[in-house]
């Protein structure tokens, strides 16, 4: 009777920590949104695997909840972090349901750092994750938190940045950062971070308002005012050159 | 004729992604801060290591740059994630003196996501992430960014919250951070993350304050002012179960 939620990492496979490997394999159940199941099934051959479409993830969560009560060793797997928009709240929150049982996170690679290395090196100083999705948060909300973080000089991660029903968020975000910011900025995206089809494009906060390229699968890098393209990598430096002059 | 940018995670061992592994197997050379090659010596036995102390980052990147730039395969490695506040930055800076060369960054758990495990979820929702240095970032820059950052009611990570030159400044932070959000807001710090001598500590903002237990060695979680604390775990909801009603 354990339950583990686990960070994949972007694309699972050599982005597997050794701790989500052993999670996985360990495990009776593994449990997971179908996209995901489909990431590892090769990799776990034998593993009996349950998964749920999109936006179950209620669902998804009592399920794994309910067979871990019921004395299984569970595993409940997340693309990227456990943590960063992934299971491991709902998990705890749904438990409160059940009686007390061991959970644990295993932490994996969350896009804002695995597409932040595929850019180059865009998060060496300060910054945020927003997620520009509406379908939990209002857009007031996150319409707030992108002009304060504008405001405050953070780089910017933002995750679900478009989808089929909100084909203008990315535009209306820029818009916003656009008052704040320069249309200069250095800033970049990752499509399908380590995964088949994985493309990387750096560009500016002008350009980027009116790309069409990035979708539910990218991950947007907006750079801070000191973010530069270095050979044509995004780099945010930290300040060590800059202070031995 | 290879530079690769390694992120170890939190403790190295079982945190390694399969490529971190691989990386530094396939090194003729690891380069690194002498506590994080310590954290791997025993794992890669007869590897040539070379470490330096600390603030000596720019000579640490030059050496590895040379290297690679004399015709090695040269893995620099990083505690956490090689771009959160790691050594990726300021590798592309160095390598700016010398002729191109091919520079991978591999992406390791930074501390927000495996202290974030360690605490429970509390990264489910937008959140900030801000070093609490002012080494390389003016005093004034940072209290700023903690003002935007609690009026943008982001969940906060603070990096190297408290130093011996440093004494006060989480205590400096949280006054900012109290000026905004309830002393009740729910928080908590990990120290030593994933290495020996692990410890876990959830409280509130007004008892952080307080508290003489952080230190270098800390990361810090602040709720944002939905974070609550389930069975002793520290945990921000994202909205699936309050969709639901």
């Amino acid at each position: 009777m354990k339950l583990t939620v686990v960070g994949l990492g972007p694309g699972a496979g050599e982005d597997l920590t050794g701790r989500a490997r052993r999670a996985i394999e360990e495990a009776d159940l593994v449990v997971g949104y179908t996209a995901y199941i489909d990431l590892i099934r090769e990799e776990f051959p034998g593993k009996e695997m349950a998964s749920t479409g999109m936006k179950r993830e209620v669902d998804r969560c009592r399920m794994a909840v309910e067979a871990a009560a019921a004395g299984k060793n569970v595993a409940v797997v997340c693309s990227g972090d456990a943590g960063v928009y992934g299971m491991a709240g709902l998990i705890y929150e749904v438990a409160q349901d059940y009686p007390p049982m061991d959970i644990e996170v295993v932490p994996g690679i969350t896009a804002a750092c695995g597409g932040g290395a595929v850019l180059g090196a865009p998060l060496t100083h300060d910054f945020a994750v927003i997620s520009l999705s509406d379908l939990l948060t209002p857009w007031e909300k996150i319409e707030r938190r992108l002009r304060l973080a504008a405001e405050a000089d953070f780089v910017l991660c933002l995750y679900n940045p478009r989808s089929r029903s909100r084909s203008d968020y990315l535009q209306r975000a820029c818009d916003i950062l656009l008052q704040i910011k320069s249309p200069d900025t250095p800033c970049g995206f990752v499509r399908n971070i380590g995964r088949e089809g994985e493309r990387a494009v750096i560009l500016t906060l002008g350009a980027l308002r009116d790309s069409t390229e990035v979708d539910m699968f990218t991950t947007v890098f907006i750079g801070n005012s000191e973010t530069k393209v270095l050979r044509g990598k995004l780099v945010t430096p930290r300040g060590y050159l800059q202070r031995e002059g």
